[in-house]
């Protein structure tokens, strides 16, 4: 009988100790897996054979499904090319040394392309291991997947503050340009969750997405028009705008360890235009890591589904398949979804875009029909308000 | 019989709306008033004559004492010296106008500065109308009452995603220099709060308040020592930190319409520094709005006492008391409180500070005993996070 290990990658969410929950509960209900570890740190973990034995009693981590962080550990660390990168054959002793035959990778796009690349190397070399991928991103940008687990709850989170910054703003008259920044390193799908407020009148008032390309002209165009009806602006953008040449609109620029660009701030940045064109108040405000962090927004959905896709990942293995858990949606209203299996190689590194169809013409706002996508998760009774706007105007 | 007004002035918090229902419960279960009108925008709905009439049933206002924001409006505009501000004639002539009686004031300093100047100028001229202020601020730093109604709310924001922070920063081997931002003019209550997380071994390493004058050399040698020891460092710090001469630590200052200080952003300077200083990464993150906005985790106690002292404030004016109603704390464990009345002039524009005796000799972090202080607001089951630590280091 094998031993399995189960890591986790990249960006901490509100589920991913979930999706841990979720292994280790299909661990306690099969007698085909001996000893179940954690590597600490990720790829990190396997790499130097740092793994923390996992106890077969499921009572023990109840707790860990609410959870946010990512209760192991987790690292950028993903492995580059076999020719300069010796991480291989360390995990490949590490495997052997604990007689591992299953290895789960919890992570978003750079963790499938590590798992696609271990699965690849594994079945090159005639080692006898299964690699599951478990998707994991708030970006929701993994290809073959309804959506990510991780992403419902930063939903929920950026429509709910939504509402309540919409509620403080407009509390003055004149009330200032605000500009809230939301993350998404390429693609827009929760930055276009604010929408989501628009269900209780607390919707902002633009929205801008990196899905299209970013025209200052025309942002202080809008800014303009909607502030002289409103008397203050509620503006949600993505982290990562980019002007038509795919320039970075933002205060500065860096590379991070993987060459990623690492953005400045672009609320700071567009407020500062604001103030400078149109001479009004304003407020940049960011969610930064607070919106991948808010257990206490937790969706109950995104838990579920999270714990769903680390069992299923359990499942798939001992079954001899490989591949990534994928979540696909049966229906919208009432919401239904399944799981199935796509190949990892499929989801590694490539990115899901948000549809323009869910993008207004004028690239400011958000279609309706985006609604039907995140209504699962915002249907939950902690978001709720109903009478915002009793005295006040819309 | 006469007619009343109330209305809310300078920042929102998660519960002046609770106020408002207070206000409103008491209004319904009297005779002694007969209309109750709300004015928009703070002073300047009663300079104006922008009044709103509120019904007398309480049913249709249930949902507001859950409401952040200020659902009547609000506005940053107090009175001035009486030979310079006309605004004193314009209130009285709206108070005549609507045969109002009764006026409540629900706000900090500057509104209980208003307040009292207010019932001064009512009292010299002879004009028969009580002033009753009704305490609010997330500052916490209004003096003769115990705490604020606002503060609780903002204290369990606080503390819980201090710790869900704490989570995702502990994730990562290394992880940042972390740099949170939380309000407080110039006061440390809120931040100080930070220190809550500690008992859920989710704290923070360092934390820095206005109460203390803070230097950059030893603050760099607190940061060194800490990341040697756990190699990441979590920091809360007030906004509004000051040198030994009293000069604000931030990027950049701007005066706002009443001559305060608008402060830069004090994280943003300090990872600076440590990036410079120290070449470690960093992060800050600013708390900013969604902190006095996050009614999600409206305080239970903290609505109620804001309930409170509305009710309370209405009371009193039917008893021909003038002054702010204030909140006395009776014991800790367990929480029990009382209201009084205190004179408006005692309250206005003075400032609490946070006692020395809760910041430690280093100036570098808080001291148990404050935790007393803040417990009955974080006592509440939102906030409970147990097993965090589970397979890494704390």
């Amino acid at each position: 009988m094998k031993n399995a290990v189960y890591f986790q990658s990249g960006g901490p969410t509100a589920v991913i100790n979930s999706s841990l929950y979720g292994v280790i509960k299909a661990y306690c209900s099969t007698d085909r897996i001996d000893t179940l570890y954690g590597a600490r740190h990720g790829l990190e973990g396997l790499i130097k054979g740092d793994l923390v034995e996992i106890e077969k009693d499921l009572s023990k981590y109840e707790e860990i499904q609410y959870l946010n962080g990512a209760i192991l550990g987790t690292a950028r660390r993903c492995l580059k090319d076999i020719s300069v990168d010796d991480g291989y054959e360390k995990v490949l002793s590490t495997l052997k040394k604990h007689d591992i035959g299953y290895v789960f990778v919890n992570g978003g796009n750079d963790s499938m392309d590590t798992a696609d690349k271990l699965n690849k190397y594994f079945l090159s070399i005639g080692f006898d291991c299964i690699v599951i991928g478990i998707p994991k991103t708030i970006d929701n940008d993994l290809v073959n997947t309804d959506h990510c687990p991780g992403f419902g709850s930063a939903v929920k989170y950026v429509v709910r503050t939504t509402m309540e910054l919409f509620l403080d703003i407009n509390a003055f008259n004149p009330g200032r340009v605000t500009v809230v920044e939301i993350m998404g390193r390429d693609a827009g799908w929760l930055a276009a969750s604010s929408i989501g407020a628009k269900l209780f009148n607390l919707g902002p008032d633009l929205i801008y997405l990196p899905e299209t390309s970013f025209d200052i002209e025309r942002f202080i165009e809008d800014v303009k028009r909607v502030y002289n009806e409103k008397n203050r602006v509620l503006i949600c953008v993505s982290e990562a705008l980019k002007d038509r040449n795919g320039k970075y609109i933002s205060m500065d620029e860096k590379l991070d360890s993987f060459g990623h660009v690492q953005l400045g701030s672009v609320s700071k940045y567009l407020v500062s235009l604001v103030e400078d064109k149109l001479k009004l108040k304003t407020r940049n405000i960011e969610f930064s890591l607070v919106q991948r962090c808010a257990s206490h927004l937790q969706s109950k959905l995104d838990r579920e589904e999270a714990i769903g896709v680390g069992e299923k990942a359990v499942e798939y293995a001992l079954n001899n398949q490989r591949g990534m858990v994928s979540i696909i949606r049966d229906s919208d209203y009432p919401y239904k979804s399944h799981f199935e299996l796509v190949s990892l190689s499929s989801v590694a590194n490539a990115i899901k875009h948000l549809p323009l169809e869910y993008i207004n013409e004028a690239g400011n706002y958000v279609n309706d029909s985006y609604l039907d996508y995140i209504r699962p998760f915002i249907d939950e009774d902690e978001i709720n308000i109903k009478s915002g706007l009793l005295f006040l105007k819309k």
